[in-house]
């Protein structure tokens, strides 16, 4: 089975427990399984399936769990950021954003439920390997909540001073930190040198964000286009302009490589690094690194 | 210290750590705090501590965790609850709820980063009992998410058919069954025994909080009354009448006093049972069992 396989069977396997007949809410278990698939390009979990491998991925399942409660959270954070309150977007993925498929009640349940999913799917396989699960789900919610993870992202936008290394890196950052970091604790090894590697890629998937949205590429952003300047956020084309922003996701690209810890499985991350910047920017620009 | 000042402080010092000064945002961080303090009758983490006592609470900062943890998933739901797609509250524990003290999107977020939160304060806990983390970390997710916890409990009101027995159980029940058996796996103790003990306090409450809405009583309610009416829920005195509500409602307390595991503490946790009614029924009736 390839990775993306692997990753799709284990996000469906989890949703489908979190379903039972006639003893759940119907619309609310479809609306879970509609917010997680299909999915995206699967980039965060791919990562973190990448870096377990990497490592010597001795106990898959706990690695199916780790890329599976990632992905929840990240599925989770997208239904709720669409809400009127937040971006309003109609469209997510190519098909109608949770609350205008079913309500705003049932995408902020989905959310919810999905956060939750995330830390029972790490507690249910850690029978194979239980001293990774305190470290796991440490982790996890470091970069999910507060005061560091994309909860504290979302935040920063209500704030009149915005701190903007805190912003970035907690709003895009945080989530490639849990999946290089997950990634080495599901094999058994320590999360610290793996740090480096989620931030830069972090800060590579945000540039390559802000390239998309200002030149209109909604089609692979999968949303509306042009929401930083509509929302008046930071974007890093207004500030270095299209060649500069190019030049810096090289230069990013080129450092995540370098910081890769050493490891079985070096050469294949790297290769993994450089195929996950050319999907982050199809058609945009060759880049190589 | 009292079991009261042992549950502030352990859920006040959780908050704090969610705060980083300078790097986190401000305003989001104020929000987690004015959800859960000053907090309200903290019945359900007193009936935690209350079963892990009784069981020898062995393990004194494992309870204090899984309290906090419990207590932080009831005050998100709160949150959550009391957005405009949901009850359109104004006010929560006689204070402007928090989407109206801070905003729509604060409010999400708060209750996004406080089930975040519960997670990260059992593994950061269970360092002190490790074989306890998974336990916990399942029966808390159990009884918030899908198919069976407050979630599923919220999203049966987007059904149009619902099954009463299973939206009691997971709306209101949810967190009483966590709160007994949580207590009795933070004391090492298997948590099965527990579980009719938590459905039936569970069942009380539920009665109890119909008597109030139904009766008007606001004050000790902390929101606004007669919600059950203006929002079509059912409703045990409109079912049974007054009279028939305040005799289910002593005869749930029988049973659950009666059910009480054989322990050391049986005594002291009949007694917490009954303190509990009373407060539950303020100047209603006399309930005793």
């Amino acid at each position: 089975m390839g990775v993306s396989q692997r990753i799709d069977t284990a996000i469906t396997r989890a949703i489908r427990l979190g379903q039972d007949g006639q003893a759940a809410p119907k619309q609310l278990a479809d609306a879970l399984m509609y917010a997680c698939t299909p999915g995206g390009a699967r980039i965060r979990p791919t990562i973190l399936v990448s870096v377990a491998m990497a490592c010597g991925d001795d106990r898959p399942e706990m690695t199916d769990a780790a890329a599976t409660a990632l992905e929840l959270i990240h599925c989770a954070s997208l239904v709720h950021d669409d809400l009127p309150c937040f971006d309003d977007a109609d469209l997510r993925r190519g098909k109608p954003s949770v609350h205008r498929a079913f309500s705003q009640p049932l995408a902020v349940l989905t959310g919810d439920s999905l956060i939750v999913m995330a830390f029972e799917v790490l507690a249910r396989a850690s029978a194979v390997a239980p001293d990774r699960l305190a470290p796991l789900v440490s982790l996890l919610a470091r970069q999910t909540g507060m005061p560091h993870g994309i909860c504290a992202g979302q935040g920063w936008e209500s704030e009149d001073k915005i701190d903007l290394s805190a912003y970035h890196r907690s709003k895009t950052g945080a989530l490639f930190i849990a999946a290089t970091q997950m990634g080495a604790v599901a094999a058994g090894q320590d999360s610290e040198p793996w740090y480096e590697l989620g931030a830069r890629i972090g800060e590579a998937f945000q540039v390559a964000d802000d390239l998309r949205d200002a030149l209109g590429c909604e089609e692979s952003l999968g949303k509306p286009a042009h929401q930083d300047e509509v929302h008046n956020r930071p974007n890093a084309v207004a500030a270095l302009g299209v060649e500069g922003a190019v030049t810096r996701l090289t230069d990013i690209l080129s450092g995540a490589i370098a910081s890769i810890p050493s490891c079985p499985g070096e050469a294949m991350l790297a290769k993994m690094v450089r195929l996950q910047a050319e999907r982050l920017t199809p058609g945009l620009t060759p880049v190589r690194v």
